[in-house]
This record gives C-alpha cells, structure tokens and sequence, in this order.
C-alpha cells in the first residue's frame, strides 16, 4: 500500500511530520509518498537513515496552502502547492489514500476538484472519531465539510457512519443517532425533523434522537449523524467544555498550597483524562463520499499523530470503503454485506 | 414589587421550592404569589412560620405540566396548570414577573400565548447567563426558545442580548459576538453569513464572529448571538464536556490509591469547579421579547437556585427592561438611553 502525505500544511514544521511517514512505513509496512518541499524531504529522510527509493518517494511542491487561506481561493489559486500536487496524484492513482494536516476546508474543496464525490453520495462529510468514558469511539458525521444540509444528506451521512463503524470499528449492527436538542421526535429545527423521518423509514439502525450533553459519557449510539455546521459546533463546545474545566483546576491548583500537594498526587488522572479525552490524537477524520480515500489530520499533528492519521486511512482502503459507498443503501444490509 | 412563582412544575417537591420562595421575600422584600395546590402551598408556609396576606398569596391550581409534556398540547390542554393560571395572572397584571422551573418549551410557548410579544420583536428569545474563568458572566441568546431562524431574529436576539448586559450587568459598552464555526466573515452557513451581515451594519458593538471552544476561558465578548437550536446544542455540549472530564477524573481516582489521597487535597479545587461552572445555579434564564417578565429556572432548582432566580426577575423588573425592548432599534445608543 502507499500512502500520499502532505508535509507542509500542517502547524508543525514539515521535518516533525516527515518522522510520522517514516515510522509509519516502519510499522505498518507502507510506502509513503510525501507531498512537500523536496530538500526537506530528502534532508529529513538522510538524518533518519532513508533514502529516496520504492518505499519512500517526492511529489515536489514549492507552494503552501496556510491554514488562514480561503479553502476555494487557495485550491484555484496554489496550483503548485502539497495539497493541490498531493489530491492530483491520488487521483492519477499515484497512491491507495492521501493525508493532510493542513487547511480543512481547503483539503475538502480540493478533495471534491479533484477526485469528485462518488455518485451515490449526494454530499461528503467529514467524520470524527470522538473517545468515549465507556466502551468504544462513537462517531460523528458530518463536523464541518458542509455548512448547509438537506435531510438526504444527513441520510448519506448516515450510511456512511453506519457503514465505518461496521467495516472499520467492527461494530455488526450500529446504532445510530440524530444530533437534537431532546429526545422525542417532534423536537428539533425543521431540518433535524425531516432527517428524522428519512432516517426512521431507512434500513439502517436508527434509534432516534440523541442529546449533546450525555453522549460521551452514556455513549447512547454508535454513530451520530448532523449537519456540519452543527457538528462543528457540537465538537467545538465539547471542546470548550473541557478546556474550562481543565483550566478552572489549574487555576484553583496554583491559588491553595495544599491543593499542589494534591495535583501532584493526581498528576496521573490528569494524564488519563488527556489520554482518553484528546481526540486530536485519535488520527484524523476521514473525508467520506469523495472518490478517493482522504484523511484530514489534526492541524497540531506531530509524528505519532501523522502516524496514527495514515494508519486511519490505511484500514480504510483495506476495508474498500469507497468501493462500499459507491453501491449506496442498495449495498446496505444490516448485516453486512 | 410582586412575583408569580410556579411551584408544581419542577423535578423538586413543591415544598422546596416554596422555601426559596420565602427566603426571596425575606431577603429580597418580595411579595411571592405562589401558583399551585393550595393546600400544599399552606402547609409549606405554615411550617415555615409564615400565612397567607399580603406578603404571600396563591393562584390556585389543579393541573401540572411535566416536564415530558408537549408544549404545544399542554398550554392548550391543561388550563388549570400553575404554569397557564400564573402566566394569565401575570397578564392580568397581578404580579410583576413569572418565574417557573417547568417544562422549558410550554413555558414559551404559554408566555406567548398568554402575554403576547413585544411588537418591535420579532421573536422572543432564551437567554442563558454563562460563568467564565475571566471577569463577568457570558450572555447567549436564543438558547432554545426558537428552533428556526432568520437573520432579522438574530438581530432581535442582539439587541435584547446588549441592552441586558448593559441594564443588568452593567457594562456600558458590550461586545457582540455571532456564534460560528470560524472568525472569518465568510464562515459558516448561510444564516450565519446573512446575520453577520445585518449585525455588522447595525450600531449594536459587533466584533464578529466567535467559535464556542474558547468562549469561557477567553471571554472574547460579552453577549454571543445564535439561533436557539445552536445555541441549545451549544449550552448542552459544554455540559457534556464538562461532565466528561469531571467523570473521567473521579473514575481514575476511584482506581489509584495516591489519587485518593490526592483528591482530598483537591477537594477545594472541585468545588470551586462546581461553584464557578454549574451555570445552573445562576439564576434561570430569562425569556426576552414576550410582553411580560418571565424567567426560567433550571428543572433541578433547589430553594436556593429559586431565590436567585426570583432575583434574576427583580432586576429585570427594577431596569423596566420590556419598556425598553419595546422601543426596539430605535431605543438604542451605544452609550444608553
């Protein structure tokens, strides 16, 4: 297998995400393509004992798409940059899947230039792989590739959740869920209303509507489906969330003499709490329904993070994801297929 | 002054929320009407030294609206529930303001049913007053009371949001905020870009767009604007990032023994967590743009989060702040009026 990894876009300098596709293709046995500055390339690959052959190989850029550029602006305008280079090349089939930890939108606008969305899917959506206290990841699909949504589209967001999890997660009979504001039917914006009711007449598992606050905690599903533009902020207030606690102990730490005492006793709960809840680290989310395998890291990506994104992408052609959507819900059974 | 409590619709016996009731009129110099079971109301009082008269008085009720109730069905419904006989006093004019722990939806909806909305208003909204790590609370507006919007109630939202936080938290010059998914003014969907927009142009203090990840620990504005099913799935997602990291912690502790020791210590610290993020005890929300005071208070509100949420109203009250909606954009100056 071989993977396309762009090494500029990233917040990280291109040598630290060099590292990722290098243990990546020690590990898990994978030629890597990068798609970046070739004297850094070959630099990085010299200082870590490689060299230039079958298993590691340049797509040369000399332009960078920033995570500041406007995503449609930058794909028609940077022609010569690592994303724009890199997606041209996974199209010609140059490699099996294309990761990124640049610029999300511009990685999903060229994604759909470049390799077009798979005919059975009215829309890509972007999914994410959030931790959870108890049991398995739950998925969530779509956090941010489209900003307005028609009930269809959460339906293809659906099939393509309930689809990962089974082929992916291993998860034989995924329960799904619709992101509301209550529990019963009749709640929601007009939209979340109308999904509902394509959702429930579906063959996929939908057990109805499910509410921020106790998903990661009670994990009530397998795959929550949304638009992105409230799964964007869905993930985001989580986030916040989190972060206010984190920062309120913190603080409250350094104001009681007693309490350093205590944070230093705890210093591994903390360190769990990182592990479980940092779902920056759990590889990316996976761009589903374009015509080729994309995966979108964490801008703040390091080596382990790039390695974990490309092993993402990997189980993904392994599992031919693409080839699964393009059936549609005609190729959707319960029990797999 | 003189405020309507409805006693029967919360997840706590009438009894407790008679209390907090009381302890408003003790410490606030509030005439109380309680809406409610008679008997229950006298018994409460009678066990707390006080009687009925000018100080305490009842609207009698027979019917309760739950907190499963359909909104719609139940204000049509049960005609003899505290909530519809407190919101129709309360329209006679026989009190002040409204405050109700009930079921959130059939509180909106009866208050505009029975009260009406303030006609330069398009659309009432739920305001929820947020902690932050940093300086004063954080208003967002609508949390919930309206499920579809359009950029002109977005706008409403904005200029009920500002006037609060000047008449009430008095900052003299407040900074708004859209909620979005990224600063830019091209973000998110097309109701967020047409509201942007129309705030930009506006002489309400606009400073863009904000994104919900660091809006508790930055504070970067004082009032954040959004529609009510953003702004419930908003509100929800924070808790449910907070409940995460406070779960993971207690589950990491209960397995380390130095953690246990460790947790003792930081007691303090999480109480200070509980004081400073559990924005359920700040008072309930007030629901602005109906004709009339009315202030929601959380389902789980004990006697204390009534007496303060019995306050929330009395300020309202005291800053005549639906005199002051009801000149709309008119009535607006950046610098009072």
């Amino acid at each position: 297998m071989r993977i396309l990894l762009d090494v500029m876009g990233g917040d990280l300098p291109p040598r630290e995400l060099i590292q990722g596709g290098i243990a990546a293709s020690r590990n898990q046995s994978i030629d890597i393509v990068f798609a970046g500055d070739s004297l850094t390339i070959e630099t990085a690959l010299a200082g870590a004992g490689e060299r230039l052959g079958e298993r590691f190989s340049i797509v040369a850029s000399t332009d960078v798409v920033t995570m500041d550029d406007h995503p449609v602006s930058a794909v028609r305008e940077k022609k010569n940059s690592s994303l724009v280079l890199g997606l041209e090349a996974l199209r010609r089939g140059e490699a099996d899947a294309f990761v990124s930890p640049g610029n999300t939108g511009a990685v999903v606008v060229g994604s759909i230039f470049a390799l077009g969305r798979i005919a059975a899917i009215p829309r890509p959506g972007l999914l994410a792989v959030l931790p959870t206290l108890h049991g398995p990841d739950v998925l969530v699909i779509d956090v941010g590739a489209n900003t307005d949504c028609s009930p269809d589209h959460l339906e293809a967001f659906a099939l393509m959740g309930a689809t990962y999890a089974r082929e992916i997660l291993g998860i034989a009979q995924p329960r799904l869920g619709l992101l509301n504001i209550g529990t019963e039917e009749t709640k929601g914006n007009r939209m979340a209303q109308e999904a509902f009711a394509l959702l429930h007449s579906s063959s996929l598992g939908f057990t109805g509507n499910v509410e921020p606050h106790h998903l990661l905690t009670d994990r009530p599903v397998d795959v929550v489906v949304c638009d992105g533009f409230v799964g964007n902020i869905f993930l985001k207030s989580i986030e916040g969330g989190i972060s206010a606690v984190t920062s309120l102990l913190k603080k409250s730490i350094i104001q009681n003499a007693f309490a350093k005492v205590g944070a230093l006793l705890l210093k591994r709960a903390f360190s769990d709490v990182r592990q479980v809840l940092s779902y920056e680290r759990h590889g990316g989310a996976p761009l589903l329904g374009v015509d080729g395998t994309v995966v979108i890291a964490h801008g703040r990506s390091d080596a382990e993070a790039i390695e974990s994104a490309i092993d993402v992408a990997r189980r993904q052609v392994d599992a031919r994801l693409v080839v699964r959507f393009g059936r549609g819900m005609q190729g959707w059974t319960r029990n797999g297929g």
